[in-house]
């Protein structure tokens, strides 16, 4: 479908399709790793990479509450997919925070028109791709950037790199720009169909107008928004993650006999089984509505536009974090604890049952979660809120 | 104040009014024991008495919300005000739930207008209390009941007692019926001024038109909310004395040096006392959503009226439940570890600060949180509501 | 070396230089899955196979502490090797439990002088194989077993089948015998080198005095000794485990600088890392000396021998199951948690540092850790000891 | 009895029977506070004040473990007594760790022969108590000392002063000297009968040979052992308060039917009643293992002398801290969590159950344990033992 056509379905159920989809291979999947080119088309496909663009041009204007909702649904059943989508909206969200609709309303155009997937290379910590400015408007690209999220196979890509001056320059180039190539050397325990590993910048040249200078990164509180929506994917992704394990886990014990010694006979009457879930449940409410809250404040940020105040754009900081904490126990305490119900059968590599926790243990080392506690506390204690950086 | 006038400021207002004015005496009365007569004349005085009270009876007709957050406001202070005074709307709800405008008409009115304050006689579990009908429309109560919380110093009782044939017949009546009494035995280690003890009915007469007969208790699905409202209210307890706790525990940290091996000079710098205070901010967080989102629910089905189905009750149950358990490990672990973070100073008896504890350690035994989470696994596992009972 | 040869250097250290070799291709071979064989020929040649067969028969005759400090070492590095050699431990054990010297002494004997290595095909729960009696002294099984870790490559063979009465008959036959085969299905997320799948046996022909009859199995306090090994050989593995994950976060953490937000420069001197590593120190101590406490029983309760009284035996179950909890939360606990102190880049598959979580998952869920709880709730609060049986 | 006559007795037989009284009136006592005289003086009978002196001065020269048991024993009823118990053995060892046997001989034999009560005022963090030289050999003692457990009603006091230079002088004296005065001052919410309140000191005169100056404090790894042997009675006391607490729980819950949802009909064969008494069992064994391995440690270095190196007195550090950290996390937790089990009958102020959380909370906070798990993650990853001080 062209997604420059207004959606006729719900983007959720869109979303459930796809997760449909991918629930069917993905556990084969996560054992392969690479490129999930396959299901990346059937994303281009569903017309949801234009969710998040505004309609002027050819989008679908979705709020935040619907966008983070395909990405949770998404990662139900595959994470790494989940992931990318979402970092494809983060970037889209990236250009509207950096630039003016001036020079990024021909890329959406385009976006939604032909469905294309934005790829991430913005790694503010690798500083080994260097920007050199060679002519009044042209700037050349050079060197490699580590944890590069859905950079193979996409169609845009968001680059970056330093100057002599030590400032980071953002750019917006079409993938196929000559001299980008991508080493696909990403390999690790979890999230393991993000590709997120080593591009690799060779003499690429850029154009002035395809770098986001006005106002660029962390010029205003407004901007600083960027850290914060990937913040709250990746609580999407933990959130989505322990629902698919906890559901999994319930579709598991229905068929199973408790216990022998087990005062009841099937086990989903045996006490402790019932308490487990129960415990399940009672974390994924309270992240589900920590999240949807942590939304509301990101939708209202948003809303504000740039005269958004640094003290508002604290509490948005806040309200994502406290999500992030919640999120992070609750998804690596359930994706543990699954097995506990579940028993030894479940290990069995076929069902491949251990990527729940493979992924959300991964994801969850973004950045130290102990220091989302500190924020919070400096907050509550001193009243100062997060400083904006490209983790808070 | 006569609280048939509409009241004239915000409830949530009047209740921090009170609260600061109980912040006062709170740990002295705590010690004390006994009935906290000066302050339930507050309360009077307050006009909140006729939140609950539908505005056709010169009431202010509060929704649940409100009605909710002037309990936890007060709790913050004093839980056993907060438990007494919760409990009054909580009396004003099962006559509405119970009998029909015709027979709580007048009760309402004369309540509304005279700020009446409702005490609790009604404990099904104590079946010592017998009701004998001596004439066509005449009955007679003869025996004791335990755990009557509210009931000294009331105006109006709920009463209940066993006819022969084993069923729990309810009634209100003024509480200075001849042949009521009450032993002023309450001392226990938490909740200590709510005086939960026990009343003696000596040849009490109880008009018929004074039962709750029509429909009467957990006649339908809808009048079975009676209990999830009391559920509710020991929820907003729980939340009200952390959220206690953890501002007693803010303030006290603020004026502290940091220990001698900490990296920080103060207290509010410290790495530990910060992660602290986040871990108890986004406890309270997420309790705070479960219940809102409780009441909501609690809200709907009580707006549906008569047509409530058992299964939209059961949801309302499971709601409730979920707040109910995540409340109750909050207010058990800040209440016990704000003393971590404030020192061995904070243990003098002048502060009395292990009130919170006692409280909610009190207060939460009311019926065993094991069986919140059995019946929440139940619902999860095979799709039963919990069962309406005085405690479910 | 042969091992009739009494052992001139401490099998502790003989346990360490296994463990130093298996190292270097733990991770590796945790990938592949499948059978060991080249260190399991390397544990044959170290003479450790004799390690608890009495001196009599040629053996080294070590105490229980030493047999289980040598699993545990070689747990730190690879725990499908552990468990493993820690069941060919138990068989031996069994034999000499379910079977009188005249009966098991020549295996022991060429057990120590060829460095024999026992496979366990003895899983009660699979009542496939049957045992029909075809002669005299002469009986055919035939069927299928699974769960039979250790069976390939294996020397020597404990196998089992039901006989028509529904009795459970345990045999010691070559693992060469005409008719025995593995199908070599086990892949499963944790210990994925211990063989742990299915064997077949076509009509397998086993003489009467290859049956373990007298006693046999849970015929006594005693012979019920039994599966109280097995669950302590679990103890080790997971404790070995967690010593093993707990080394390598901290190898790790030593050369990492803290993270950004820390008061400290370098890792090490980070409060929240700091923190975390005791806290894990601390509960490995907890589980050092529970463990070290249960072999005493353990050993006490052997060399009492037929003796033995329920009670006693009891006592030992309680000691062992106390040591298993612990050692399953605290191994649960610390390989998901080293994560935390570690980081991202801990999570490349290089590392494979998820293989210490996967293996102590894995195994943890023999039988349920709930009813280890409940057994011991039961004997604190009623005396009774935990029933003989597979699991206690 | 005069206790310079070995005891014919077991001394935990002594303590048990001890005990045993304490328990008649343990909970009024607490109510009271106060200065527990009548208890303090079957303390004196019983003979046990003598145990950690040296046999040649008439004591019964009971190693540390048995010292350590009584005062476990004691606290299992009452924390408060067992705290003033264990600090006289603390101020004994205080004395032969901080001064030569000719010093502290007549001392150790006047107490022996008379069963004398040591009693603390020794706060080195107080400074407001001076030591001024007004003679050659006499010093005058000034000033107010806070936290000064046990010092009413004893017969001797160890206390301290700074001089001009910021020296701790630390003398031993008669409690009757002229001068000496107590406030009465202790009323705090746990520990009630320490009498942990302020010391005065007017103008008490000092002979220099009843100060401890050779070698002093802190004057040599070996003389900074004292705090670790007061930590080491902090440990008992909370193992002690939490064993109390759990027989207390079994005690009830032996009597109670379980809760009307339960599959079981009492309260013994509750699945979650039996849980948690499991998960209390695993606790208290692992700390009573630690306490048992960091006594083992504290008499290897008493042992040891006065060449005990730095190193080895780190390692007693580290054994000490990860007994505290584990006894403090079980005490609180376990004393909080009876309740549980036992339900809302168990809060009546009449059982007073609530002491034992009371009394772990409060002596708990003696010093930080964050900085004890801060203190022991260091040493893992720097080698850097604790450094001596008052709390280390």
């Amino acid at each position: 479908m062209n997604a420059s056509t207004p959606l006729t379905v719900d983007p959720l159920e869109i979303a459930q399709q796809l997760a449909d989809e991918f629930a069917k291979t993905a556990a084969v999947r996560d054992k392969q790793g690479g490129n999930p080119k396959h299901e990346r088309d059937l994303i281009r496909q569903s017309g949801l990479l234009a969710l998040s663009i505004p309609r002027e041009y050819g989008g679908q204007d979705a709020g935040w509450q619907q966008i983070f909702k395909t990405i949770q649904t998404i990662a139900r059943v595959d994470s790494s997919l989940a992931h990318v989508y979402g970092f494809h909206h983060l970037l889209i969200a990236t250009v509207q925070l950096f630039a003016q609709p001036e020079q990024y309303g021909a890329w959406f155009k385009q976006t939604a028109e032909q469905d294309l997937f934005w790829g991430n290379t913005l790694n503010p910590l690798d500083r080994r791709t260097t920007a050199v400015k060679i002519a009044p408007e042209e700037y050349i690209f050079q060197g490699d950037k580590s944890f590069c999220s859905g950079s193979i196979d996409s169609d845009i890509l968001l680059c970056s790199g330093y100057n002599e001056a030590g400032k980071l320059l953002i750019g917006v180039i079409p993938t196929a720009r000559e001299g980008v190539s991508f080493l696909g050397d990403w390999n690790n325990m979890g999230q393991r169909q993000t590709d997120s590993g080593t591009s690799h910048f060779e003499q690429v040249k850029i154009h002035e107008s395809e770098l986001l200078l006005n106002p660029g990164p962390f010029s205003t509180p407004y901007s600083s928004l960027r850290p914060l929506i990937a913040q709250l994917i990746f609580v999407h992704l933990f959130l989505g993650v322990a629902e698919g394990a906890y559901q999994t886990a319930i579709e598991t014990v229905k068929t199973q006999k408790a216990w022998s010694k087990s005062l009841a006979e099937n086990a989903v009457n045996d006490p402790y089984t019932q308490k487990h879930f129960a415990d399940f449940y009672v974390q994924l409410e309270g992240v589900r509505l920590l999240a949807h809250k942590a939304i509301e404040r990101l939708q209202a940020a948003w809303d504000v536009g740039e005269n958004l105040t640094a003290e508002q754009r604290g509490e948005v900081s806040v309200a994502i974090a406290t999500a992030k904490i919640a999120a992070t126990n609750a998804s690596l305490n359930i994706t543990q604890n699954i097995f506990q119900v579940m028993g030894a059968r479940a290990t069995t590599a076929k069902l491949n049952l251990d990527r729940f926790w493979r992924n959300v243990r991964t994801q969850t080392l973004h950045d130290p979660v102990d220091y989302k506690y500190q924020e919070i506390g400096e907050w509550i204690l001193t009243d100062k809120v997060p400083d904006p950086s490209f983790y808070s």
